[in-house]
């Protein structure tokens, strides 16, 4: 029954990634608490890069200054 | 006041539908807990369904097998 | 499969009125978009008055302020 | 260290103002709490019209009577 | 950079155990995206039961009927 | 019409602090995006700090080792 939300920038993870996300987050569940797989969600959220800040920045802007 | 967030898979609501889920949510809101429908606020989420898992694999996935 | 999330003031809303909330937004899926309910996920957050804000204060203020 | 989420329509917000949005929660977070910037997430979701409700309307709708 | 938000009803997770969700998830992004695990964020939240629904009925009321 | 969603470690901030933050983020979507104060919304969820990691490990844990 757990529901997990990973929140990542879109930057170009493949369906393969992305199932790899679901079938890892589901299996923490049920390793560490007993979940039933079953009936635990994972959404993943792929955020533009010019809508995800850290450090008062947006990501656009740090990926610019390091390249 | 409340705050409902609705996240579906993205597979083809209408306009129509979605004006639905709004006015029924926020009746909903009404109903059973007398809130002020003008500052309920109703955020629908669409989401592809490679980003949504469920039993550990992409909705994807499951509709293939289905299919 | 779809994950309702809805946020109230925790203002004294009742085990009967949170089942009347789940029952009534699992079913709005069902009734608009033909979900399945066995897989539709509602949770329901209670949130002190003073940590919510509309208007720029805080709930418990706007309550203090009309009584 | 703190994680804050604005939603908002999607209605045109340029990529300079949405690192103003960035720039300014940080901001806010570090004069209210004293939390370190560095460690500060911002993500701002927008959201169709069609998608956000207020008052039991969609904002597309709400925006069409107005007009 | 990555924000990952796990939802569970609260029914007795232990410190040890929430740890072990943090640094599961946190490795799950380095090992699939890799992700920087010093600025990988995880919050879980506890759920009351009452609060939690599938199917339509509040998990407090599922753990009823099974026992 | 914003919602602004901030979550913070539970460590004691006050009434007059969220109160603050209430302020401020209305603030910010007024003068950034001409935003509507009086239908934006701002909840701020306070997290256990057993519940809140960075890094691979729960801020209980960071921040026993800097003590």
């Amino acid at each position: 029954m757990p529901y997990v939300n990973i929140r990542i920038t879109r930057e170009g993870a493949t369906a393969e990634q992305k199932a790899l996300l679901i079938k890892g987050a589901t299996q923490l569940l049920v390793d560490v608490l007993g979940k039933n797989p079953a009936t635990t969600v994972v959404v993943i959220d792929e955020v533009e890069t010019d809508n995800w800040g850290i450090g008062g920045e947006s990501v656009t802007t740090l990926r610019k200054r390091k390249s």
